[in-house]
């Protein structure tokens, strides 16, 4: 079972709104087990929309098109369905009297555009309006199907859940059932380049047999490497076990080649990583920022729950901020003895358990004899030895100053790890 | 001239991450004058990737392809291009050694799989990598072209602004005899519905007659609503004079209806207006953050130069921090009060001409019986009485906070320009 999604509307090309639907319906088919090889943006133009009909309706079994069902003249969904299915299109009463309830319940009488709305090419089924004026469709096309929705998220999500679902279940029953289910390991401190090799025997086990699994990697820039592992199977508990499995064995080689890289598990982020080893062990953090200037702050307070553990922050970018409010030692500020003096005193100043700071170089310019991407990370966990490390990291300033705050989170993981 | 996007990659059709490029590319296409009428998603399936290119060619004068062009197994864009293009790959000695050196320089070394992203079909263009370690492409096919940049969109925005955007224009000239510009309004304070009324009657008359120009409004969510001027004309010294006299009316009209909501033109941001503010007056400022945990901070690191103007902040999450470290009085911590002697506070502690302040409640609970959502924004500039103002601001968590960053920046650049 194959669906395509054509999502209509000149406001998409021209980027002034994301095609989100797409990446939904797309989650949802995955989910179901249902293959979807292509997706297709077109304009409100008639003559394209069929083009895109056609496209689809070639390759694949089934094809979602969101977008085009409003009352306006550039709402033409319709037509061109009507025309690619061969189907004339007639006014259903029952619709438009639908329709009409709904304006005089908001106390508003209906436009005469709105007619349009109740026009549905013959055999076609409806689909219900519950949250929108437009109903949705359901137009077969030979042995294939075109499904119309509105392209309002919230319309168009209720319309998937309530009819096309289980109307695209009803077509899979005559073929195979199965499930599609993925998993995401998330790393960071090595090349998607290295990951792949390290990870090598797993993709070719699964190219040379038919493991029901698959193995990917997903460069996130600055929130590293994501390891995608999907499992193909004719249910959720066979896709789990198989996925189980599958991330066994890729822990292992990534853990032998890099050590511990692996911070989280789909949704979990870096700070999330923190925030579990900081409730686990009762602590508090404060954060000393220079070149992040804020950035790991306002990452850390995004994780619910944060005020539990999280003090504050002071961003110390003046120099002389450094030394009278943290209370560093005068002198060149981006090095290992200021970070790590920046880390003990923000922790002090803010009564934390443990401080993290962050001083470096974002450019243009090199400072204190140091080139630009220099960067050093302090930590200081009470009852223990406060450190420094330094990073030597690429791009331009916005991007120094990305990579310093998830590095600095990294570096806090690992020592709270240890 | 008609440039289709092609978004390569099976994370885009499960639904993983949303087509952002896609997204990014159509507005800088329409920005220009270049019509796109179709974009696709494709998976990385050698077969498919060929037919998407197939059909774009067959309808569009270039295709812009992103993503795919990483170094694993299943990065194959490389090799659909020579397909169709009919060319082989070739090793280009010097690319290879451009990215060894890349490794080197962050004291790792290349894997063997990145020698796939030396290879370059015969007669391509290369588009030099400065931000990851794939080199884009610009391949001819007939008389059109294809251009590969990688599909992280740090990479690919660069890669479009310093090569494709040139290339598209000097193929434009032979063709077309006028050029495209456009302008815009960066507003923040109203809705998009009301601006749309307030400049409706440029938009009339650019409707009923031939003025080469047009008006449209983009709803930029955190970052408010920008009202883009497009001009057609038959020089770039012509369309500048029709954006210049185009700019003086709506301004009008937006003053008139909204007061001083223009914060910026073009690509200048709210810290940007901020940072020439202070500039211009030789002042220097410091932020105390709660509810934001600072991204004001952040934002304004980013603003090139900042160390002559940016002191630095403090991110009093816990209520003691704006008690012991920015000496507010004891008591509620989100009232107009603390959002005024926090402001002061910050700009005595680190020694700043001005302080900013924000404190409010971002949810899930309501807290100092305020409700989620309300937030206050204390201003302190030396010499002048210290005051707050309160907001109400919707949407979830990390929306408050992205409003109140921006809010409280503009109630800064509302009180200097004062």
């Amino acid at each position: 079972m194959r669906v395509e999604v054509v999502a209509v509307g000149t406001e998409l090309l021209l980027g002034q709104i994301a095609d989100t639907n797409g990446q939904w319906l797309g989650e949802q088919l995955a989910a179901s087990g249902i293959d979807s090889h292509f997706h297709q943006v077109v304009g409100d133009n008639h003559e394209r929309i069929v083009q895109a009909f056609e496209i689809a309706l070639s390759r694949s079994d089934a094809v979602i098109v969101c977008g085009g069902l409003g009352p306006t003249q550039d709402d033409i969904t319709r037509d061109a369905i009507a025309e690619v299915a061969q189907r004339p299109l007639e006014l259903q009463q029952d619709i438009l009297e639908r329709i009409e309830k709904m304006f005089s319940a908001r106390g508003r009488s209906m436009s005469a555009n709105n007619r349009l709305q109740a026009m549905v090419p013959r055999g076609a089924t409806v689909i219900e309006q519950t949250r929108g004026t437009a109903p949705g469709l359901i137009c077969p096309v030979g042995d294939k199907v075109i499904y119309a929705v509105p392209g309002v998220p919230y319309e168009m999500t209720d319309m998937f859940e309530r009819a096309i679902l289980s109307d695209l279940r009803g077509r899979m029953a005559h073929t195979q059932h199965a499930v599609i289910r993925s998993r995401v390991l998330r790393t960071w401190g090595t090349s998607e380049s290295a990951l792949a090799e390290a990870v090598g025997p797993r993709f070719e086990a699964h190219e040379h047999s038919e493991t029901g699994l698959t193995v990917a990697f997903l460069a996130s820039g600055i929130e590293g490497i994501k390891v995608r592992l999907t499992a193909k199977a004719v249910d959720e508990a066979a896709a789990s076990a198989l996925l189980d499995q599958e991330e066994i064995e890729v822990r292992k080689l990534i853990s032998a080649a890099f050590g511990d890289i692996i911070f989280g598990v789909d949704d979990q982020t870096m700070e999330f990583a923190i925030a579990s080893l900081l409730a686990q062990r009762s602590l508090t953090m404060a954060v000393a920022e220079s070149v992040t200037g804020g950035l790991i702050a306002s990452r850390l307070v995004n994780v619910s729950g944060a005020s539990q553990w999280f003090r504050g922050g002071v961003v110390s970018y003046a120099s002389d901020v450094k030394y009278d409010v943290l209370g560093i030692d005068e002198g060149p500020v981006v090095s290992e003895q200021a970070a790590r003096q920046m880390a003990t005193g923000v922790a002090t100043l803010l009564k934390a358990d443990v401080g993290l700071s962050v001083t470096g170089v974002a450019g243009p310019d090199p400072q204190d004899e140091q080139p630009v991407g220099t960067v050093f990370v302090g930590v200081a966990i009470k009852g223990r030895e406060a450190f420094a490390s330094s990073l030597h990291l690429p791009g331009d300033r916005p991007r120094i100053r990305q990579y310093s705050a998830i590095s600095a989170l990294d570096a806090l993981r690992r020592a709270l790890q240890s």
